[in-house]
């Protein structure tokens, strides 16, 4: 199942005042065309909730599983 | 770093048609006062972009972080 692929690690390696977003599919199975688009849309709906004062995008494939991690650290001044 | 709180498991594991989305935050330092209404808006920006069939949410708090998983199931006739 798909909902056991993520695993939190110890609250020491969580730095504060960060919002994490991930998006994860099968590469075979799952294709999206327009991944850039939903990815600035979805942003655009987060920075509607909290203040965003930064962003950083990675994108991971990882055997089968293509992962999409956006990382939005959160303040004033963005 | 929160960016390294996620782990991948080995495809095995992972189910087809399958659209993960996480979010992950630190909950003393980090307060989202309409969650709800945030995670309703990502999906409905998700909607556009793959069809959906359907929706289970889940959330989860391991020690100080909260988690949100929105699992998309993917396909005609949701």
């Amino acid at each position: 199942m798909i909902l056991g692929i993520f695993r939190k690690k110890s609250s020491a390696q969580v730095a504060k005042n960060r919002l994490m977003m991930t998006l994860a599919y099968e590469r075979a199975s799952t294709k999206i065309e327009n991944l850039k688009e939903l990815r600035q849309e979805l942003i655009e709906v987060v920075k509607k909730y909290v203040k965003v004062k930064d962003i950083a995008i990675k994108s991971n494939t990882n055997q089968d599983i293509e992962t999409l991690e956006v990382e939005i650290i959160l303040g004033e001044g963005g």
